[in-house]
């Protein structure tokens, strides 16, 4: 996405095309076909536990205080918040306790210190992780020593624990992403960051997980608007960046 | 909904029931042959403006320091950034600019004394307000001295100014609620506030605006689980009634 955003949206908006809803996204970024994992949700029991973990991105602002289940300050105004109300909303017999523990920073090890109080005391059926961009960020301005097969390695080990301890646990890991676009990502990043990706996609293939692939819907996306309309930054979601995030957990995990 | 919530569930969930997705609450309470104002979203234009406006309900924590347009920080953790965040990701190429700027504890006269810069200035070209409980709720409690009558007064002076300065404004009025399930809310409130109701319907009549029947919405979603789920304190929204209220803005703004 090299072009301006003035000129891309005179381009894009020309007769009626501008006002036209955009679901055509994630059809074609999450084509039907490659779902593995249908309808996970309904085999849950009433009363089942969901975890967002990851950095930032899950954060989104929420309150760390209190912490608690279904609680819109307690999820901040992130993709976990939309995609979490989604479910209690139209799910709500189900009774499900949602939790977010995300925090700002973290990179894979930083979870590993927290795992036992922030994943396994809450006894999550379904966990969804997002996790990796700051591995490779930190690493690329001087702040972590860190490379590509720690993140895997970590990751592993924080995935074999996890299975370890809860065996019938549902695991979601969604795809680290950057946005070229955006003003905290430049060329630097790749192709050294698409290994952080690579690495999160095989996990997903070893533990038998959902996979989200964030960076091919991001990368969709920019057909419809430009990068930093997703994320400003390149990182952090927009508000429809979010939106679209959700719509991805959504559609793979129900 | 006088039933116990354990009660409640262990009734509903017998069976499969419980884990049954249940759009059909918007269905019952918001019957497409209703719905006056089809497409308004499709009458904009690239680049738009779109208002949200109300207490705390709308307001839901938001920063108030920026109060951007777009922004999850400045929209808090309600219907608001929802309905705002779908917008924008579904109609991406429309470049609109949303804000909320909804404050905890207003009442009508309140909204009035910041309309300049809180309304006017933005020169939105939807503007969607929820305001009505704290007018009723600060009387019943003695911290204030308004009627129903100044409620309905003053709502139709701020609509009848802002459609004097604003003559192609497109108004959407939500109508205020009351879960009786929740703790701040019991049968004092009863028939009472049914008259704060009733003065939003007829002024979303008198001034040709969108309505959304937030009550309607939220009896009939008691049928699916109990007032409690969908607002703890019968006024503030959990993520469930956040996710529901969004789903209604949307079924009648789109």
């Amino acid at each position: 996405m090299n072009m301006n955003r003035r000129n891309f949206f005179s381009t894009v908006t020309t007769g009626t095309i501008g006002l036209v809803a955009i679901p055509e996204i994630l059809s074609a970024a999450m084509p039907s076909g490659e779902k593995k994992h249908k309808g996970v949700l309904s085999s849950l029991k009433t009363g089942d536990v969901i975890l967002f973990q990851g950095d930032s991105i899950t954060d989104a602002g929420r309150e760390k205080v209190n912490q608690l289940a279904n609680s819109p300050a307690s999820f901040g105004s992130g993709y976990a918040f939309m995609a979490g109300a989604n479910l209690l909303n139209t799910m709500a017999s189900s009774q499900f306790s949602i939790y977010n523990r995300g925090i700002s920073g973290n990179k894979v090890f930083q979870l590993a210190e927290r795992w036992q109080k922030d994943c396994l005391d809450l006894k999550p059926n379904i966990l969804s992780i997002l996790i990796g961009v700051n591995d490779f960020w930190h690493k690329l301005n001087g702040k972590y020593d860190g490379t590509v097969e720690k993140y895997e390695n970590d990751y592993r080990q924080l995935l074999t624990l996890t299975k370890k301890m809860l065996p019938e646990i549902k695991l979601v890991i969604c795809e680290p992403f950057a946005v070229q676009d955006g003003s905290a990502v430049d060329e630097k990043w790749f192709p050294e960051f698409d290994g952080y990706r690579a690495s999160a996609k095989k996990l997903a293939d070893e533990f038998e997980s959902i996979f989200i692939p964030y960076q091919t819907i991001f990368d969709e996306a920019q057909k419809h608007a430009p990068g930093k309309y997703w994320t400003g930054d390149g990182v952090h979601p927009s508000m429809a960046g979010n939106s679209l995030m959700a719509e991805a957990w959504l559609k793979a995990v129900k």
